[in-house]
């Protein structure tokens, strides 16, 4: 497969991919809540057709070109989950303005609820609750809480909270106590408001863990989660996924053997790869992704040790290792963090049925 | 300056690029040896033409796609400083074919070398030495080095190396070592030739350190920098630049206060900084980037603490870095590593006279 192809190329596992969502929309049935997937992993609108089933909306989006492309391919109900400024309301203006489809903001502030309604008074406007992550968001019981949702009157939608600190650990335990903090936080947030006679329609909450590990979600009606559809080696160190799971690999050639050295190298670099090591938490010896057979995808026991812009190099076990993958022979590796890795500039995904899936990159 | 841009962007602060690159232009006059900038680090033709002074030739690239983008633009002489491999012979012959430009191909194989006579009886083609990087390459005395430049034949332009490592020390005498055993290193293989009656056009040797502090440059025709033209923390940590010739920066958002977390948002984050976290070696506080006004360029005291997918999460020290840097005011980062933050999927440019210089991203 992908003989000859110019590499380095991002490769994307249909079959994978389906089985992944397939199993996210079943739990988000199984619980009765709606699912919000994000956008921000695969920001392909051929994997959001996927991931909602066909249905076309609810989506979440981490830049406003994100929500651009969405709306222009007629998906609406697009949550921006970045606090909104000033300088982003003529852009959302514009997409509301020509695609008629919808983009819901999030502040947490008071200033932001004001300018928001002041400039935009057709927004749906979300406020942002920090549970635990210390990133956006306001306290879950803040009185400002209620300041906010006031001035944004007939615009506020409701509660959102992200807990992105689900990524800390690998134990299992320790996630559903994070979910319990995430769903309470949320929860909070709403009763306060309820008891001061302002309606809350949305509750929003969700990491791809807590979503699959949070034990109790009454009062939730939204989940977002976005790294399931592809997972990926920091994912799987945490016990999150199997390795066979994982829909996403970069297809690079091996393009040097430096034989005194004992490496050989890839042109799958920093670049390609992405410089996070994120997986090498749970994962020490994750490097910057481990090579697999480009055609079985079997782990080969290699993985790129040191990467630079456009070279990636790898220690080999044993002159064997040498053999084993000549010079112009390609592996296909495992990326650390997806979302990264599929954002080095590929511009598209070269899927496993033949077709070429375009990415929505930058801003 | 750049009211009510759409944030994040990449700012191109044009006097500072302009100052880099004649600064360079003339330690290698001075040298009296020719220059072959980079083009990874910009990735685009607009500064390209500032980097050869508008002579419209000789440059490094570390992608086909970049050699593609100048060959198109007129340029000539373009050394793809990437182990070539089969999969991109089509690539280059179509460049060659198109533009009727030049693009010098690197073999550090006896394989690699026939492929490319059989398949690109056009290429010059240089041999890759390894001079103590540990990256592509062959020893500089290895004996395989004739039989390959015998295999190349009349398409054997020269020898070319890297010194990479020169960015692992702040210390101006071990880079001076490097600098040494890099030009060595390229001599010798030059001599090992020639003493076979081999003809060895080119000896082009590298890396932003080494040009700067090599003493002895006997025997080198051809220097290749890249990062001179930006600067960044990393080279500023380590002593080659300082602070204020650093050229690119990213203009950014405050887009909220999480006063209970003593923390302010920003929206640039792992894209629009890079994960890179090299400059944190020899500038420990570097974080993912110096916060400075977005005037003045005056540093804040404040850096890039976390980044998330398109959030950084900024550490305040006082309740009156939140006064100075209200919800929706920007600031502009210094980055850690300029080449791999513009590659963040900007896509362009924002220069300060107003212009907007594309780049040539992906492969």
């Amino acid at each position: 497969m992908f003989e000859n192809a110019e590499t380095p190329i991002l490769v994307l596992d249909r079959e994978r991919l389906l089985a992944n969502a397939e199993r996210m929309q079943q739990r988000a049935k199984a619980l009765g809540i709606t699912l919000r997937p994000h956008f921000k992993t695969s920001k392909s609108v051929n994997v959001a057709e996927i991931a909602t089933a066909g249905r076309r909306s609810t989506l979440t989006v981490s830049t406003l070109k994100e929500a651009e492309a969405l709306a222009e391919a007629g998906y609406d109900d697009l949550l921006y989950a970045v606090g909104i400024t000033p300088n982003k309301f003529a852009r959302v203006a514009d997409i509301q303005a020509r695609t008629g489809k919808q983009v819901i903001l999030c502040v947490d502030s008071i200033e932001m609820a004001r300018a928001v309604v002041a400039a935009l008074p057709q927004a749906p406007v979300m406020i942002e609750v920090d549970c635990g992550e210390h990133r956006g968001g306001i306290a879950s019981r803040a009185p400002e809480m209620i300041d906010i949702a006031r001035a944004l009157g007939e615009q506020f939608r409701g509660i959102m909270t992200h807990a992105g600190h689900s990524y800390t650990t690998d134990q299992i335990d320790r996630v559903k106590e994070i979910a319990d903090a995430e769903a309470s936080a949320a929860c909070e947030a709403t009763e306060l408001l309820r008891a001061e006679g302002i309606s809350v329609d949305t509750v929003s909450i969700g990491s791809t863990p807590t979503v699959l590990y949070a034990d109790n979600l009454e009062g939730i009606t939204e989940l977002r989660a976005g790294i399931y559809l592809f997972w990926d080696l920091a994912q799987f160190g945490r016990g999150m996924c199997a390795l066979d799971d994982i829909a996403m690999s970069v297809l690079t050639t091996v393009i040097g053997h430096n034989r005194s050295a004992g490496v050989l190298t890839l042109d799958a670099g920093a670049l390609a790869m992405s410089k996070d090591i994120g997986a090498q938490t749970f994962l020490p010896d994750a490097g910057y992704g481990w090579l697999c057979n480009a055609d079985t995808m079997e782990p080969t026991g290699l993985r790129i040790d040191v990467v630079h812009q456009e070279h990636g190099t790898v220690k080999v076990r044993n002159e064997e290792d040498f053999e084993r993958h000549p010079i112009g022979s390609t592996v296909r590796v495992l990326p650390n963090h997806a979302c990264l890795t599929a954002a080095g500039g590929y511009g598209c995904y070269h899927v496993t049925n033949g077709e070429i899936w375009p990415r929505v990159d930058g801003w």
